[in-house]
Order: structure tokens, then C-alpha cells, then sequence
């Protein structure tokens, strides 16, 4: 079995008219939440989704080129080594691996220049996941008249 | 006072053109995140909408028939005490029992099938709550066009 | 540099035909997930989008007249005092000079009438953030057709 169904043709969209699009704020920062932003965003590039990711707040700790080692949330430390050697026995990517095919589907990754600026990053400090530094305003518009998620 | 006001009539959305539809991706697994599932479901169910949740990560563990007990959010377990004996003296439903309500108006609730597997779960050890297990693009494809929320 | 891009001009949509919207679930009761709730409802706002923010949960103590010590995620609480001299250092405005800038441009912020009684909180005790307390159903059906996002 695996990890994902084959997705639908990218290029069949469900309505003529309107082409779906996926917004994602990443700010949550704990690791675990970046395995749903890896997965929801391959999926929906692969079915042929505009997918735009903001990064923000202590996510932003995920893309930079100084490995940074992901907290795991408190409250469910024991179960991280059963989780991670569940995900490497079904050989489910990681979140960046993902990420990257979604980026070949066309996803694109912003960093916020407000929370860059606040915790000292400049765009030579994130990794090659970042295709641009924007600000909010910018990304509000690019996920109007779509999903957006905050994670 | 009750709890939630009269929702509107189902069948009579706002707009003729376009039904409605709430997705939720409900990924927490602390116990606090489960009352506002409950809600949003309960209402959006009840207003006509088209409801789909798509459970994974950790929220897993509020669905399967094996009780777990949902840990409190670290920094708000002093609280937990005087929000329980709030829900009891304000007759709240417990989250099951709202879901349980919007399931009777059509929601739908569906397993992670990558979560399910990395954490050893198989669509028996699921309680009724759970309609059907299937993969993150089947989730996306259902959600198109909708609102989706992530909790 | 300022934090923030110059706002497209409010009443210039991108789609001659729908508004946006965004609505926006605020839940989480730590103080970072405050700075996002000002950012995206001001850039939304300043866009010339409809606003609709619903406050529940632990968020409530944000919002009340009493002034409580919002808790800063256990798992980066080390970063706290660096981040707050970084929103300094940068002229960050608080979260709530960002909610007022969104309010004085149409945003609307509605307390969850449910979890207040829980909490025995009446509209009273909310200061003048708070335009009104309402149910969930209120909410959802104002959520109708936009994007919606849960902090």
C-alpha cells in the first residue's frame, strides 16, 4: 500500500470555472506539525492546486539553512521514537521530501518578513525550500478566494 | 439560555448557486481542541452544510475504540478543573455527542490511512465515529471548493 | 523597511463579482498565537476584505477587561525574551493595536457565547475589543464562502 492514493489527473479540476488553490500559514513550530504541511501540500499540488505556504512565527526555524532540531509538543514527548519508527517502518517521506515534490507540482514557499526581521533571519539565512521573503499583505492576497489553513 | 442558537433552516443556503461545505483537518490531540470540533460541526451540520473531517496525528486517539485518556494543553492544566465543572453546570454536550449529532445531519468523519498505519491502527480498532479511512488526496479532493479548517 | 507592504487600495478586489472574506476561529489561548491574529485580520482588512473573527476558548482571556498573563508555549518559552526584544527592537505594534487598525477598517470580533458562560464570563467583563457575544451557528453562517482559518 501506499502512503497516498494515486491523486486525480492535475488539469481535471472538479469545477471549469474555478481553479482550487491551498494557502497554508505555517506557524506552529512543533515537529510533528510539519508532516501535515509536507503531506496536504503534495496532495493538493498533485491534483493540480495553486499551493502558496506562508512561513511564520517559530516554523520559520524549519527552513533555515542551520539545522535546527524541532521541539516536540510537551504533552506528547513519550510517544515520539513509537511515531518516528512507525514513519520510517512505512516508509512515509519526511516533511521536506514532500515539501520538495510539492514544490516540483508548482507549491511555492514565503518566508514573512515581519517574524524574519524579528528573530534576526535575512534571506541568505533560509535553505533552498524559501522562493521569497513577503509580508503579510501579500500573501492575504495571493490566498483570497481559496483554502487557507493555519497550522 | 441554550447552548447554540437556532440555526437556520437546512436547504435555504444564502446563496442559490453555491451549497456550502466545511472541511476540518483535525490533527490536535490535546482534549481542549475536541469541544471546538464538536461545535463547528454541530453548527455547520445543522445550517445545511456539507461537513467533512478528515482525522489525523494525534487526534487519532479520540477515535478509536480503545479509550485513551486526551492529555490537557501544559500551559492551561490548572484551568482544566473549572472548565470541566463549567461544561457540566452549563449542560455542554461532550464533543462526541455533537459529532454524533452532526453525523445524523450528513457529516462525515474519515481516517488518515498514513497515520492510521505509522501509529498501527487498523480501521477496526476505530470506534462508529469513524465513516471510512482513507489518504490525504481523497481529503483535499473532497474539500475543494469548501471552507477548511485546521485544528 | 516597515513590517507590513503597502496595502492594495481597499474596493479594488481582485474579482469584480465576489468580496473576500476571511474569518478567522481564535481559540489558542498562548500570546505568540496573538501576533498572527493582528497581522492577517489587519492585512486583511486594510485590503478592503470583510473581517469576522470568532473568540473562543482559552483566547477568551485575551480579551477581557481583566488583564491576564497570556502563556507562552512551553516548548519554546526559552525564546520568549528574545523574541520580545526583537518585536521592540523592530517597532512591532502589539496584537491588539493590530486588532484595533483591522476594527477601525470593518473587522468585527465576536465572543463564543457558549464558552464564556463556561467560563462565567459575561459581556461585561470583555473590554472594547469585543463587539458582541454571539453563537456558534452566528459564526459559521457569517464564515459562509470565505476563507476561514482556526489559530
Amino acid at each position: 500500500m501506499t502512503t497516498l492514493e494515486t491523486a486525480p489527473r492535475a488539469g481535471a479540476p472538479e469545477s471549469p470555472t474555478t481553479t482550487s488553490k491551498l494557502s497554508i500559514v505555517m506557524f506552529s513550530g512543533t515537529a510533528d506539525k510539519f508532516i501535515p504541511l509536507g503531506v496536504l501540500a503534495q496532495a493538493a499540488a498533485a491534483m493540480g492546486s495553486e499551493v502558496n505556504i506562508f512561513v511564520t512565527g517559530f516554523a520559520l526555524h524549519g527552513f533555515t539553512k542551520e539545522h535546527h532540531d524541532l521541539p516536540f509538543p510537551t504533552e506528547f514527548a513519550a510517544m515520539a521514537p513509537a511515531l518516528a519508527q512507525g514513519m520510517e517502518a512505512h516508509h512515509v517521506p519526511s516533511w521536506d521530501t514532500m515539501l520538495r515534490q510539492a514544490k516540483e507540482l508548482g507549491a511555492k514557499v514565503y518566508a514573512c518578513s515581519m517574524m524574519s526581521e524579528v528573530m534576526g533571519l535575512t534571506r541568505d539565512d533560509f535553505g533552498d525550500l524559501v522562493d521569497d521573503v513577503v509580508g503579510a499583505a501579500t500573501f492575504v492576497q495571493l490566498a483570497e478566494h481559496g483554502e487557507t489553513l493555519f497550522i
